[in-house]
């Protein structure tokens, strides 16, 4: 499946780059398929991987600050693990029909 | 901590009240302290339990659908288990301070 | 259309209720249909009156810090405007069919 | 502002490159800045010009279907307009710090 997701420690910082390197880290240690977007990370993997990443991205945020947000949206098609290019390829090619 | 979650399958019926029935059931049989709304199921827990529950439901819903989009939002204090009624309570507060 | 939204003010407060209270005011003065919940303020009106709020909600809170975030979650069935309620209801008919 | 936003037509087709391709037809008629991602379309410019944007979206889509459900993060830092790719840059330079 493949899930975007955010995570905001409210730290006082304005800029919040330091962050999401933190968390970019340890999405590049689980070897998942991703994409770093302005405004989150994207990943794709099995069910219970992307969970488990995002659930461990958050708990070590929370040893960063005291509060933290945390915004994720998933889109479960299920059926294979390299559709996050194909998505974006697929919407270009109706949109040049 | 707190977490709002939707699960929505894509299965062509508009009504999808019979679908966010099957979650909350999951909700309820959690143990946990929820509060369903007009946009979503609110549920308040330890962390492991809140991530826990929310993929069980969605991966519940992968049998009712193909492709299921799941939205989740955050707010982890950490600090105490009952801050859920508390948060409305005291925007309510300082609204009429 | 129904519509969930939160607005966060990065200013290094840990507690936002008092900014809350100046969404959920402008909220109320707007004369829309509403609901505060643990996770943000639902409201429901003709598109365009939801969308203009929200925006004005928004453009008020960067008076009170340089960066917000805000998200926001739309259900529009557009047939009418009493669905708020009754979405909640028709969840609760049907776990206890 | 940078905002990201994704817009569901429920109308039983699983597939909805169809329909982000609508999306994506105004997102490029706005002149607006724009990443199209795999989980949604991020645009980027004054505040009023990317709420317009977003509402005349969900407007369209909704000549498509009865029901539509849009998600919207908007992450607004004022100060300029070419955020959207320095976001990205200043979290890589500290992950390679």
């Amino acid at each position: 499946m493949i899930a975007e997701f955010s995570i905001v420690p409210i730290t006082g910082e304005e800029s919040l780059s330091r962050y999401i390197a933190i968390v970019l880290k340890q999405v590049k240690e689980s070897g998942l398929n991703y994409q770093l977007t302005p405004m989150g990370t994207i990943v794709e993997g099995e069910c219970h991987e992307v969970f488990a990443l995002i659930e461990k991205c958050h708990v070590t945020m929370k040893n960063h600050a005291n509060r933290v947000l945390t915004r994720i949206s998933i889109d479960d098609r299920g059926e294979d693990l390299s559709r996050m290019h194909r998505k974006v390829e697929s919407v270009l090619e109706k949109l040049y029909e």
